[in-house]
This record gives structure tokens, C-alpha cells and sequence, in this order.
């Protein structure tokens, strides 16, 4: 008895492990999915950044994973959508650095500064291409509005720091909107110009970068 | 006989006026050249802004001008040429800035002052798009290589500018390469956001931008 309790307790246990190792559990199906949905995401923004978004196709993209295509389109619904998700990924980042800082009680300066870190390292992620090039690659309309709509998110959140901080007195008074797109047009740029083998880290670039714009070039 | 001299030399006149008319002088001819020139870059840069570098063609160019597709191969010998002629059309504006500050004996940072009004200038100017966004458009290995040595020229002098201000005192100690790059960062952006019929003139926004990078934005 007590050996076949033990078998049926084996049985019962093999079975959940086969059981767990074809059907994960929910929670893990979840993080699963997730996990795999980025890498996908992750390899389509590498592609992108190296060939061109109109020289990569999702075969190739596929085929970096060694994948099938139909595989690729169980994530993104088309190629643009792939793009978008990329565009997404780099924002997301920015994104949150807004969320996090609407709780600080930290001067707007300070709190811009924050913003500004995160904004620089998405810029120098593997993202950072599609997050400049994606407005560049002949969206469809409805694409079109969908990332400017993020972009012009991200632009008032910095003009909005920008305001508050003339309004606590941590910014010098100056024209939001021209400030807000200069921050801006120089964090984008990073994408250009970064390389993951440079020799300074994202934080370090993101530290030039909020040290010239808060202090200036005119010794103090 | 007055009266035939009247005669000869009102038909001189007559031949000088038509063959002006039909045979400038060489003067007037390398002047015309040149402005037909500039008219088919001007138009060409205007097209390739407003409908992107792939969905122009030289008959596009052609029919704005109402002249034939042979007329414009007479000043360029391909779209790419016609491209390149748009990117360096804009790059002259900086070009010159940088020559122009050579003989001043103004400090490194009015001298980067002057240097950064013209380039914003050149921003805002119909061959912003060109400048910004010929490195994006698949071009061949040569003229890609032409590109991009002249946009180092532009990096290094603003460098230059920089690390002199940091020895004549003019200028705050800075990382020079990465400073030139948030400066050129912010500046190329221009041509993403500016229209020309934004309230602000290209030197009001220049003067701003110049503003911010100069002074900070922390209060002094």
C-alpha cells in the first residue's frame, strides 16, 4: 500500500510536472507570452535599427528567432504594428518616468532632470531608432496620428514641468514650448549618434546632457 | 545721312538687344545658370519635405517648374545628386557661419552664438527636411559617405568652438563632444517641428535656443 501510494504520488506528480511543462499555469502562460511578445519586439527593433524598416520583412524577423512567420503574427497584426510596438517600448520608459515623478515633491528642475535621465537612456536602448524613424517610414494615416499622439504626449509633459518650474522657481522664465522641443530634439538625437560600444553608458550621456541644460555653457 | 547713321545705329541696337536676348553675356549667363539652378534644388527640396524623398520623382520636379525632365538632368544627374544638392544647399548657411567667425576676434561662445543662429536659420529654411533626413533615405555607399563626411565637419567645428571656449574662459569645462551633440541634437530637430508659419521667426526661435544652451536653466 504505502509503495503504491507512493506510485500514484509519483504518477500524480509526473503528471504535473508534464501538465505544467505543456500547459503552463496561468500566471506563468502570462509572463510566457510576455516574455516571448518582447523578444519579438526586441528583434524586430535590432532589425529595424540595422536594415532599414522597409529592407526587413517579419520573415526576417522570424528568422532571427527561428520562428515561424505565423508565430510573429500571433504577437503584431503587420509589419507597421511591429513598428509600433518598438515605437511603444522606447516610450514606455518615458512614460513612466512622468508617473513616477507626479509623486515627488521635488522641485520641478529636479523632477525634470529625472525625466530627462530616462529619456536619454530610452533614446540609447535598442529601441531608441524606431522611437526617432518611426513618423519617417510611410505610416498609414491611422499610424500616423497614433504616434504622434504619443509624441505630443511626451513633448507637453516636459513643457508642463518646464511651466511648473518657472512657477516654484527652479527654471529660469523661459518659452516653454521652444525649450520643451529643444530638450527634446537633443534627447532624440541621441539615437543617432549612440552606439552600445561608446565608450560613456546611457547614465553617463544622461548626465552631460541635464548638466548643460540646467546649468548652460556660460560659466556661472 | 544723320539721318541713316540713326538708321545703323538704331539696327545695332536692335541686333545688341536680341542678341542679348538670345545670347546673354557670360555674366548674365553663369547668373542665370545659377538661379535656374537654385529654382530646381528650391523646388526639389519643397517636394521631397512635403512628400517624402521616395514618393518624388525628377518628373515631379519637372512638371512644378513646368520645364521637361531633360531641362533638370542639365543641373543634376540623378535624384540623389538632386538630394544631395538640397542637403548641401542648407549646409552652406553653417558653412559660412563657421567662416565668417574665423576672422572674429569675439570670444569661443559668441562665436558658437553666431554659428548656432545660422544653423537654426538653416533649420527652419526649406532645406531643413533635405539636411535631417538624407541619411535616411537608403542612399548609395558614395554619397552616403559624402554625407556624412560633411556632417562631421559641421560636429567638429562646434566642438572646435567649444573647446576653445573652455581655454579662453568663455565657455564652462564640458564634455565638448557630447555638448556638440546635444547642441547639433536640438538644432537639427528644428526641421521636424518648425513651419514656416509658426509664430516665431527662425531668428526669434534661434535666439532662444541660443538662450537656454548659453545660460541653463537653472536660475543664475
Amino acid at each position: 500500500m504505502p509503495k503504491r501510494t507512493h506510485i500514484a504520488k509519483s504518477n500524480k506528480d509526473s503528471a504535473i510536472e508534464i501538465g505544467a511543462a505543456l500547459w503552463a499555469s496561468p500566471d506563468t502562460r502570462t509572463r510566457d507570452r510576455e516574455r516571448k511578445r518582447y523578444a519579438v519586439i526586441l528583434t524586430a527593433a535590432r532589425a529595424f535599427r540595422e536594415r532599414g524598416y522597409h529592407n526587413t520583412s517579419i520573415d526576417d524577423v522570424a528568422r532571427a528567432l527561428n520562428v515561424t512567420k505565423p508565430t510573429i503574427y500571433h504577437y503584431v497584426s503587420n509589419k507597421e504594428q511591429l513598428l509600433f510596438e518598438c515605437f511603444r517600448a522606447g516610450l514606455k520608459e518615458i512614460m513612466e518616468a512622468f508617473d513616477e515623478v507626479k509623486a515627488s515633491d521635488a522641485t520641478a528642475r529636479q523632477r525634470l532632470a529625472t525625466v530627462m535621465c530616462r529619456y536619454a537612456e530610452a533614446m540609447t536602448s535598442e529601441f531608441g531608432w524606431c522611437m526617432v524613424q518611426a513618423e519617417n517610414q510611410d505610416l498609414s494615416t491611422g499610424m500616423s496620428k497614433k504616434v504622434r499622439a504619443l509624441k505630443s504626449e511626451i513633448d507637453h509633459g516636459i513643457r508642463q514641468l518646464i511651466k511648473e518650474g518657472t512657477l516654484d522657481g527652479s527654471i529660469r522664465k523661459c518659452d516653454a514650448k521652444i525649450t520643451a522641443f529643444a530638450v527634446a530634439g537633443a534627447m532624440n538625437w541621441i539615437a543617432y549618434w549612440y552606439r552600445s560600444s561608446d565608450s560613456l553608458t546611457a547614465t553617463e550621456v544622461a548626465n552631460r546632457f541635464i548638466e548643460l541644460f540646467l546649468l548652460g555653457l556660460q560659466p556661472r
